[in-house]
């Protein structure tokens, strides 16, 4: 492995001259938006450490006070604001002036723009003021937003050069997230294609703010970067296959993808627009487990479904779990990929701790034929035998990026006539069928599983989703959240003799260097079945604490 | 138009030698199923009158007991069991010999299997005797079923003669609805690719039991007939386009098309499994509006959603109109085709009375584009271009029924590839979105409007679905009720000079004959926003009750 520089690393994807004439106005562009008081010295820039994360604290461009709310979670900061403790303004500032700092350490932004943040906010407090209430329960609340869904006025992308637009218009999500109070400040960067569990598009290449030599995951890669380095405190994200929990669980953070179609979807950036083979779903990308609920109750409580006739009006109802014992299955494996030792080992001491409690009941969880889902999934993604993107990037001069070629080539992807599309979509309809059948064989209310075949991956190397896309197959709600474990090489060694069991696999071994994978958070994955997500998120609090505890 | 006789009208549809040997034994063992003490003399069969619906009452064949329980709707019959008054034994012979009888006149069923309907009646009776309580809410109901519907052991098929089976297991529906208690004894009539607003099928073609020279509707129009026949108090029916609401409101019945997929679908019989650019759903064909609410509150409490993991959980929860007026749309015509006077009649009579009345608010409910949404369906129901159906009729020998033909034709229906499948349902997603605003602009909470151009319709003319089909793109939930009108020549006569909208104007025109339709019940429609299902029952009840006041 060659060592990078780290300009070298942050490095945008390529093209043709007219390519690389129009990227180089909207890398300026970008760059412009940075204030130059917020900018870090080069001696920082020049060679930073693998962990950036220390750096916003330690670089003495932001106050105490600003250090001090970008340490708060979304809760408390809607709290704090509703009690009068904080202002709207103060609270965007800081998170605004900790984003630019992060953006020059991860590349995870696509746009900056916290003057209209900043008077969005003065808004919210003059209402607040005046009316002694807050407008909405995000009342305040700066929410940082993935480059594919349009704010109006601010730059956002379908996943390549020539899918740019400065948008004209909210869509519904950040339209419902508004009237609910929040504010927006920045956008951030996603892969090309938004088909890639790593982040690098024509703006640059998102790091890992924990091990700059890995990816801060994808395609939510620039949430995940920026929420980690507490740029941000609520990120939106959305996903198809991975693209919220992937990069929250490389970043140690926290993330739900609800169940598809329960949040809205309308009008976010994409390239194939009525592909309904598998649906993305947006959900927030944040830094403690309450925050996914405070996101989700506040936007289905808007309901939705008045506005988009294609969102799912399923109530989100808090089980109790009181009434009786949670069963959690334990997944080691999805019986494709063993993940890398830092995940065996993270979920060994779930197991462990999870056994050891008298709140759970715990049992060992068998994957049913994941290799058949993978397989459909993948086969879903691009019906079209990914004619579009390769259009796409000719129209716009842009090279395909390894991922890309990837993504899209045999033999899960190719062309399909109207009857091959038919057959298709029967399959993922029978497999769904009977993986119900057998989810139900195993007694179970949640499943704990890796997020992915281990942690935080090496740059372009993300070729294997089964961890996550298997469950937007069957659309069954997930969350991931941080272990507090860390990738370590002195004890993260594989242990036994290595048997592949699929070439998956052999690659996956191939990939694992333990030395390189130092300080990466490691994560686990909570998995419910369709439409239970409330049940997910009550039932990862309970494991949390008990792993944690 | 040429006089038929009876035999002539029932005839199905015919085929090569190899099909029609096939299809007479189909039909020989159907006839052999009807027992010969409940044959009708040939005096009655060579020449019935064209309103068949008395003739159970005067035949001589059903005793003053058997006529009694046929008279109950299916919540008398239910309360009626549950109280101990009737037991399940006499309640399925007595449907069941009214079937036999209904079936020789109307041509309505594919399957008769009393013995079997009484044997699990036997069991439930048993039951209730041992236990002194019912086993489920439908407790001993008998209800009859479409083709298409899976019973173990009977017999079905997905609209052709090739697709013909003994099933050997139950769908979804029918497995649930055991569970809750009910009896199965007959299956029902559908039409070749149940795709008509007609019913003829290998097995033969079903007549509209007030008039025989016109159509139950389809494609559960064997249904509609045995329902009105009242050889079943509740019926099974499936609606992709108005499959249910056609029918229903052509014998003057009631039937209500749920949102798709909050009623089980899984294992219905069909020939274009995958194809899920717009789902068909299951509902009630019933004569009483609340038997409606019997049927989905025992299906939707049984939680289908926990066996299909395809199926919405999207509560039904019956409004309290009491809290605001009801505002009723009255949409007289759709924009393309104006209906025929008897159904203009009795609009104008619910028009009338809604607007005496000061339990609603009504206004003119002003259609959106209809035509548009219109294409878009028709386009998705076939995007292979009819290949299918033209395969599955070449396979077995088949004659393309002229409807068939009708329906698989351009300019509305040709292939696809993957790319055209997105892009078509793209324009299906962008008109639903468009519609739902349109309807908040019309501030209606339900919409009262035609559920078909006209009356029952005369065989082999049904080529126009808008005023049913455009709710199943939309998937707003849609109920019909009898206003308890008929046609009657006397008084349905166009009034004014006659310029048409369209070219399927000018055709319904040209289909209008005053003397033709003598007979035929006036239904009308009610719709609401895609799941609001128990809505469009509580104001069907609010709406039919001011207008029969």
């Amino acid at each position: 492995m060659t060592t990078l520089s780290f300009r070298e690393k942050i490095k945008g994807v390529g093209g043709d001259a007219s390519y690389e004439a129009k990227a180089r106005v909207l890398r300026e562009q970008l760059e412009a938006k940075i204030p130059a008081s917020l900018r870090l010295p080069p001696t920082i820039l020049e060679d930073p450490p693998l962990d950036v994360t220390r750096i916003p604290e330690t670089c003495c461009l932001l106050t105490p006070e600003e250090l001090a709310i970008t340490e708060l979670d979304a809760t408390t900061v809607c709290q704090k604001i509703a009690a009068g403790e904080l202002t709207a303004v103060e609270t965007v500032a800081a998170f605004g002036r900790r984003a630019a700092i992060a953006h020059q350490l991860t590349a995870c932004l696509v746009d900056f723009f916290l003057d209209e943040g900043i008077k969005q906010a003065q808004q919210l407090d003059e209402y607040f003021r005046k009316e002694g209430k807050v407008i909405g329960p995000l009342h305040g609340l700066p929410i940082s937003v993935k480059s594919q869904f349009p704010i109006k006025g601010t730059i956002g992308c379908g996943g390549f050069l020539v899918k740019m637009e400065t948008s004209t218009e909210d869509c519904d999500m950040i339209s419902i997230l508004r009237s609910l109070g929040a504010v927006f400040y920045v956008k951030t960067d996603q892969p090309q294609s938004l088909m890639h569990l790593e982040s690098q598009s024509v703006y640059g290449r998102v790091l890992n703010p924990h091990n700059t030599n890995l990816t801060p995951g994808g395609s939510s890669g620039g949430e995940s970067a920026l929420v980690a380095m507490k740029g941000s405190c609520m990120g939106l994200g959305g996903d198809g296959g991975g693209s919220i929990r992937c990069p929250a669980a490389h970043c140690g953070i926290y993330g739900i993808r609800p169940s598809s179609r329960t949040t809205p979807t309308a009008g976010f950036l994409f390239y194939q627009n009525g592909s309904d083979g598998t649906f993305a779903s947006l959900g927030p990308m944040c830094r403690s487990a309450r925050d996914m609920w405070l996101f989700l109750d506040a936007v289905l409580g808007s309901n939705p479904a008045n506005r988009d006739p294609d969102v799912l009006p399923v109530p989100l109802r808090m089980p109790d779990l009181a009434q009786k014992k949670l069963r959690v299955g334990i997944m080691m494996h999805d019986g494709v990929v063993i993940p890398h030792p830092p995940t065996v080992r993270a979920l060994q001491l779930a197991k462990a701790k999870l056994e050891a409690s008298s709140e759970v009941e715990v049992v060992d969880y068998i994957p049913y034929d994941h290799n058949r889902g993978y397989s459909i999934i993948r086969e879903l993604y691009f019906e079209d035998g990914g004619a579009t993107i390769r259009r796409l990037l000719k129209e716009g001069g842009e090279d395909m990026h390894p991922l890309t070629e990837w993504v899209i080539s045999p033999p899960y992807v190719k062309d399909h006539d109207a009857a091959q599309v038919w057959k298709l979509r029967e399959k993922r309809d029978i497999y769904r069928r009977e993986y119900s059948d057998h989810w139900w064989s195993q007694n179970v209310d949640v499943v704990l599983c890796p997020p992915f075949q281990g942690t935080a991956s090496r740059h372009d190397t993300a070729k294997y989703w089964g961890y996550t896309a298997i469950w937007n197959l069957l659309d069954y709600p997930g969350a991931v959240f941080p272990t507090g474990l860390f990738a370590d090489p002195s004890i993260d060694i594989y242990q036994e003799p290595l048997r592949p069991m699929s070439a998956a696999d052999e690659r996956n071994i191939s990939l694992y260097d333990a030395a390189v994978f130092t300080g990466a958070p490691v994560s686990l994955q909570t998995i419910s079945r369709r439409f239970n997500d409330a049940l997910v998120l009550a039932a990862q609090d309970v494991i949390e604490r008990i792993i944690k505890s």
